[in-house]
């Protein structure tokens, strides 16, 4: 491997400030993080916040405070998220359990409520959560799609975000990810359970069969894309900070390589890369992708540039909108708002039909 | 005047991310004013970020994305705000120009809207900001108080914390604040200002005239305990991070004191002295306040907590709830969400009926 990166602690290694913010942890936390007593864990710490979250969520819900309950439920899972998501023994599993379990406690208290729909894939079961937009429907419904680390539970801003612009959100975790890491590894068919889950959002009656769209973010954007491919119910795809095969391992951080390897359930680096290589591919299957597409890459992002080109070339019955952001960093979570903004205006553009602006119009702007 | 602070730059003293970000002020563009370029100033860094910001906002409302449209034009307007805020020469009154056109370009984009009414005391113009929330009406309403320099552009999240419960919400500003300033200095007459909002308010057929609340920060809260006072129509009072009188002038810091003066519209700080005493002195009507009254104080405020004992000895005829943070700064802002999820709650609990939970059944809690 060349150019070998200087070894990052994981505390070191996630110090991504703008993602933990732009996800919802609170600013004061994070300070509380940088300044915590030198004897106490990052773990440890976000554990303990996530603790104090739920124990206000409790009195919340005593007191008939719904809203405040949904927001502090929300604060603790997303706390935990950050305490477990870059460690690889009992604390990871332990933290998995208890995001599930906040999360769970926050979802009929967030507005609009996140509903839990019980699927299943070859038996495994696949909990989905489905936030539908106040107002008559049928909505379109963005899938979105979590990544190396992140799951079901941590993209309500984003969903937010959908959700004011008239779309109904769905998440789940996937082969690797969050809840279903128990039953199966990460494999090289995500794009069966999407498609699972648009088997389940297009038997809706509140729901636009015609206008279902994906997002994925990170090793997200990756799923999205091969989902995305193979399911031409898919109506507009977004990739963000993704990537379309993963011929870059080598410049990958040694954090990262682990978490690759624990997501794998492999016991060797060596053995990771080949199977992640090849789960991950997505050229022999871009060809089939038509339906319109925004890349987001920043080109600060460890994951190479020349991803775009790769796009390009195999891709080339979609109709693309790549956006490069000069300064954006991995998921060009440096740069606050605005990229998620443009992210969520472009499938309004693309999934919402009003009478006076009808989609399309605005498209690829 | 006994132990002297340390003489603090603008920038040095303004450096409460807390406030910043709770405000709405992106993570990434803290990051940036902390990483700009030596030769940049605070004032044309954060003035040239708002012209970014509205930037986008113009091409989102060409574009018809009039969420982000008001996103952006908020965030244009809030960084001005901070960009301004202790200065005291042109860029004072250049900044308060540019902060009321941008978020006049936002108010209608924001949701629900905020609907710019225009009246008047004693022939001084008075704008005044109001925001409806969704549903049949009438609502209950929280007019919201600015302070030293903070005025009525600035609390759009802490509107949506109220809105997102039930509450209209009204901002203007009084004497020696924002557009009131080059009219009218700071003077010991605010609560008329408030009064003559009220008036507005309680003509409304939406509005609930027997459920108006006060929420003042800093100075505000300061007015918001004389305006309780003196109005008997306001049913419920929070006075967030404020004070009963300036008997602890000798603590204020140099550039505080310096903004006492500017908005005095004296030549000296002992001319600023003995007219703000005069002016912000809230004990010989605080008798008079008999409405619930929320009080939340930081013991790391700057502000003495003998200031709650002066509350206790003439508040005499009001339902105190008084909240005080160990670790609580001014106005609380290190401390994350929870302490204004709380007001919002409380106000909620005061002001708002509904079918299965009565107002005041969780008065105090």
């Amino acid at each position: 491997m060349s150019s070998q990166p200087p070894v990052l602690t994981p505390e070191h290694e996630m110090l991504n400030w703008g993602r933990l913010i732009l996800d919802g942890v609170p600013y004061a936390d994070i300070v509380g993080a940088r300044d915590r007593p030198s004897d106490q864990g990052w773990f440890e710490y976000w554990m303990s916040r996530a603790d104090d979250y739920e124990s206000l969520g409790d009195e919340c819900v005593r007191t008939a405070h719904t809203l405040s309950a949904g927001e502090y439920f929300y604060l603790a899972a997303i706390c935990v998220q950050y305490a477990q998501f870059l460690w690889f023994d009992d604390k990871r599993a332990h933290g998995q359990r208890r995001k599930v379990e906040l999360y769970r406690k926050a979802a009929p208290y967030l507005t609009p409520a996140a509903e839990l729909v019980e699927l299943s894939v070859d038996g495994t079961p696949m909990p989905v959560f489905l936030r539908v937009p106040d107002g008559a429907g049928p909505h379109p419904v963005v899938v979105l799609l979590g990544g190396l680390e992140s799951t079901k539970e941590e993209s309500r801003l984003m969903e937010d975000l959908l959700l004011a612009r008239g779309m109904a959100t769905a998440t789940f975790d996937g082969p690797g990810q969050g809840e279903m890491f128990v039953h199966r590894e990460l494999s090289g068919d995500f794009e069966r359970y999407t498609s699972t889950v648009i088997d389940y959002l297009v038997s809706r009656d509140d729901l636009q069969s015609d206008a279902v769209g994906v997002l994925g973010r990170s090793l997200g954007g990756n799923y999205a894309l091969k989902s995305a491919a193979c399911d031409e119910r898919v109506a507009a795809c977004v990739c963000w900070g993704g990537f379309a095969d993963m011929d870059s391992w080598d410049t990958e951080t040694p954090m990262t390589m682990e978490s690759w390897r624990y997501v794998s359930k492999v016991k060797t680096l060596d053995e990771a890369h080949v199977h992640v290589h090849q789960a991950l591919e997505t050229r022999d299957v871009l060809d089939q992708l038509t339906c319109p597409t925004y890349v987001l890459h920043g080109m600060l992002d460890e994951i190479p540039s020349a991803f775009l080109e790769t796009l390009r070339q195999h891709a080339v019955n979609a109709p693309l909108t790549i956006v490069v952001e000069d300064e954006g960093d991995h998921c060009c979570h440096n740069l606050g708002p605005r990229p998620r903004f443009q992210m969520a205006d472009w499938l309004a553009d693309h999934l919402v039909t009003t009478d006076d602006s009808p989609a399309k119009e605005h498209a690829d702007g």
